[in-house]
C-alpha cells in the first residue's frame, strides 16, 4: 500500500514529508494506522546525527497510538479496529529477560531493532522508487501507516484519546514508570527531579502519585518552574541563580526534622547531562538515597563519582521506558489517565499536522513546548 | 591505669609497641580488655600515610574481641565480664539513620569518630609523659585495653574463641553482610567476586550460605585459588593470563541455558581498585546485575563508566561492614561461627603477639596472609 509519512533522509536535515510504499504484515506482524504521534527527544537526538548508532534514510517517531488495520498469519492477541501504542520496547514474555521477571528490557527481536528492520531482517518500507527505507526503534509513527511485530503493540481502551494516549507510548510510561518500577518511592518520601521537561515532568507526577512529601524541582529554564507546580512539585531551584553549590544546597534543601545530615531518598536525571547525573547522585541521601538516570547522555560521555559515594550507601541506577513492561503495564497508564489519577492535556502544549512537523523540532529546540504532538 | 599498646607515631613508620595511659570510662561508655585483635588493610591504609583522613600519633586497630572490665555511668546493656566485639559502625538505634531502618550507617558520633577522640572530644589515651594519642575508628584494639562507648559494642556469648571472632568485627561481617545484607542475593544467583584476599573469600562464604548457583572469584594472584574453592568458588579467573578483556569473558562465562546475553546477577568489588570496579559494574547482567563496592579506593580515585550501563538495568551500589548493624546482627554472626554454618578457622593464617604485630603488615604486604591475628 501507499501511504505518507515524513522520512529523515540524512543526519541534520528537516524530515521529507513523502509518499511511500508500505508491505502488508509477515507472519506476527500487524499493520496499524497511527492517529497520533508524540515528538520526542529521542527522535531529536536521531536526526540531530548525535546518535552513533542512527540510521538513515528512516521513518522515525516513537510515541504513538493508533488501530489495528490488518493482522499477519499467526497473530492471535489483536485483531481489526483493536486501539494500540506502540511498543519500542517489546514485552515478548517468552525470552530469558522477560521470565526473569526482574527487568522489562525484552530482548526477543533486538538486534533487528537496531539494525533498523522487521525481525526477519527486511523493512516494509521503502520509497515510490522502491529504495529501502529503515524502521526506527521498532515503531515508525511518523508514517500515518506502520507495521510492527505483535509483541510491540500494547491493547489499550478504544474510549481513550489517541492524541493524548500517544505520549504514553514514551514519555508519561518512562517518567511514571521511573518512579514506580525503578525507584519504587513509597509515602512520605523527598525527591529532587533534575530537568522539568516531558520526562521530568512526568517524574514529578509520578511523585505526587506515589505519595512524596517534598518534591524539588531543578532547571535552569525558570520558565519551567510553573508547569511543574502544577503537577505536584513542592520547591524549584534555579541552579543559575544559587551562590553556592548545588549539592550541599540540596542537601541542605532536604534535610528533615531530626536528620543532621540531609539528602533526598530519590533523585532523578532527566537533563541527559553526566554532570547534572553526578550531582544528582551526590545530592541523594547517605545510605539510602537512589538516583535515577533517566537522561541520554551525548556518545561517549561518561559519569563519574568517587566510591566512597556509594560505599556509604547511596544507589546509583537507571531505568530505560521506566521499567515498564509494555504490554501489561501500557493499558494500565491509559486506565489511569482516563480515571484521572494523572494528567496529559496540560504537557500537549502544541498540536501540528504531518506536514507541519519540523516545526515540533522547531519548538523543542527553543525550550517553548513540553509535547508537540502530530494528528493524522 | 596503664596498658601496652602498639601505637602509629608517624604515617610510614612502623607501629611502637609501649606503655601507654588509659583514663576510664566517662558517662556512656565501658573499659574492655581485648583479648585479640586482626590487621585489615584498613589499618594498613591509614599506617601508610596513604588515607588523607589519617590522624597521629593514634592507636589503631578496629577488628578486636575482648571482655569488659568497667563501665561508666548510664551504661546499663553491658557489665563486666560481658564478652564483646568493638563495632566500628556503631548502632545507638536513636539517630535519624539508625530509626530510617534503611541503614546500617548510624551517624550519632560519627564527628568526634572522625577526629579520632571520645564523644565528650577528648581521647582517653595519652603517653606516660601525658600528650593525648588518638583513638582511631573508635576502637583502637592494638591496645591490651581500650574505652568505647557502649553503643559501640556488640555483646556476643561467652563460649567464643576471642582469637577467631575477632575477625567478624571487620572482615568477616563486612564480606557476609555485602551478600546478604546489601546485594540481597538469593538461591541459584550467578555472581563474581574481584580480589580474593581477606574481604573476597567471606563474600565467596557469603555467597554460598545464600545459596548461589555460580560463584566465580578473580585475581591476579594465582596462589588464591585453592583457599577460595574450599570456601565455596566454583570458577576462578586470572586476568593476567587471559586473552581477550575481562568483562566480554565473565559475561560469557555466566550466560546461562536460555540466555543471550550474560553477565552475573552479583558482582563484588573487593580489591579497591576503581578500574576493577568499573569491570565489576560492567560484568553485571543487562536488565538486573548488581555490582557492590566494598574496596576502599585510594583518596581522589573516581570511578567512571558510561550512563547507559545503568540505563539498560545495572544497579551500582556499595557497602559498609555490610551493611550490618553491629549490636544486632554481629552476635547472630558469632552464632553462625559456632553453630558451623560459617568458616573462620582457616582464614586466620597467622597468629602474632602485640611485641610481632609489625610482622603482620609485613605478611600483608608480601600477600602471604589473609589474616594475622595478635593475641594478647
Ligand atoms: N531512559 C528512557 O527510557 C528515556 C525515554 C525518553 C527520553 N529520555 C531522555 O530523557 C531526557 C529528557 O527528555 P525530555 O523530553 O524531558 O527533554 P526536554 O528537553 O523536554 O527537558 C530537559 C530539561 O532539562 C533542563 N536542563 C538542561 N540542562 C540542565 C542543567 N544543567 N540543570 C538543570 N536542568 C537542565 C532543560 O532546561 C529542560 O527543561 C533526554 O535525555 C531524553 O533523551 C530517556
Ligand atoms: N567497605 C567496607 O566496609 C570495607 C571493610 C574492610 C575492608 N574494605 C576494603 O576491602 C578491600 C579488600 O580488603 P582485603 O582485606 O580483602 O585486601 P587483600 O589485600 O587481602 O585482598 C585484595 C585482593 O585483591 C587482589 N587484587 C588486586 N588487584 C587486583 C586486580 N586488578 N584484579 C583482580 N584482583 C586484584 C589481590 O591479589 C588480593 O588477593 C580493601 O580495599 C579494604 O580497604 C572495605
Ligand atoms: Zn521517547
Ligand atoms: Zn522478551
Ligand atoms: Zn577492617
Ligand atoms: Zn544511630
Amino acid at each position: 500500500m501507499k501511504t505518507r509519512a515524513a522520512v529523515a533522509t540524512a543526519a541534520g536535515k528537516p524530515l521529507e514529508i513523502m509518499d511511500v510504499t508500505l508491505d502488508g504484515p509477515k507472519a506476527g506482524e500487524v499493520l496499524v494506522e497511527v492517529k497520533a504521534t508524540g515528538i520526542c527527544h529521542t527522535d531529536e537526538f536521531t536526526l540531530s546525527g548525535a546518535d552513533p548508532e542512527g540510521l538513515f534514510p528512516a521513518i522515525l517517531g516513537h510515541e504513538g497510538a493508533g488501530v489495528v488495520m490488518e493482522v499477519g498469519e499467526g497473530v492471535t492477541g489483536l485483531k481489526p479496529g483493536d486501539h494500540v501504542i506502540p511498543l519500542y520496547t517489546p514485552e515478548c514474555r517468552e525470552c530469558f529477560s522477560c521470565l526473569s521477571r526482574k527487568t522489562n528490557l525484552c530482548t526477543s527481536i533486538r538486534a533487528t531493532q537496531g539494525q533498523g528492520v522487521m525481525p526477519d531482517g527486511t523493512s516494509r518500507f521503502s520509497t515510490l522508487d522502491g529504495d529501502p527505507i529503515l524502521h526506527y526503534m521498532g515503531c515508525s509513527t511518523f508514517s500515518n501507516h506502520t507495521v510492527l511485530p505483535e509483541i510491540a503493540l500494547a491493547k489499550v481502551r478504544e474510549d481513550a484519546p489517541f492524541d493524548k494516549i500517544c505520549y504514553i507510548g514514551c514519555g508519561v510510561t518512562t517518567g511514571i514508570g521511573a518512579v514506580i518500577n525503578t525507584a519504587k518511592v513509597e509515602i512520605g518520601a523527598t525527591a529532587v527531579v533534575f530537568g522539568l521537561g516531558g520526562i521530568g515532568l512526568n517524574v514529578i507526577q509520578g511523585l505526587r502519585l506515589a505519595g512524596a512529601d517534598m518534591i524539588v524541582g531543578v532547571d535552569i529554564n525558570p520558565a519551567k518552574k510553573e508547569m511543574a507546580e502544577r503537577f505536584g512539585m513542592t520547591h524549584f531551584v534555579n541552579p543559575k541563580e544559587l551562590d553556592e553549590d548545588i549539592v550541599p544546597y540540596l542537601v541542605n534543601l532536604t534535610k528533615r526534622r531530626g536528620d543532621t545530615i540531609g539528602g533526598a531518598d530519590y533523585t532523578f536525571d532527566c537533563t541527559g547531562n553526566v554532570t547534572v547525573m553526578r550531582q544528582a547522585l551526590e545530592s541523594a541521601h547517605r545510605g539510602w538515597g537512589e538516583s535515577i538516570i533517566i537522561g541520554v547522555a551525548p556518545a561517549g560521555a561518561e559519569i563519574g563519582t568517587r566510591p566512597f559515594q556509594l560505599v556509604t550507601g547511596r544507589v546509583w541506577k537507571g531505568t530505560a521506558f521506566g521499567g515498564a513492561r509494555g504490554r501489561t503495564d501500557v493499558p494500565k497508564i491509559v486506565d489511569w489517565y482516563m480515571d484521572g489519577k494523572i494528567e496529559i492535556d496540560p504537557m500537549i502544549t502544541h498540536q501540528l499536522t504531518l506536514d507541519t512537523i519540523n516545526e515540533g523540532f522547531d519548538l523543542m529546540h527553543a525550550g517553548e513546548s513540553i509535547r508537540s504532538v502530530v494528528v493524522y
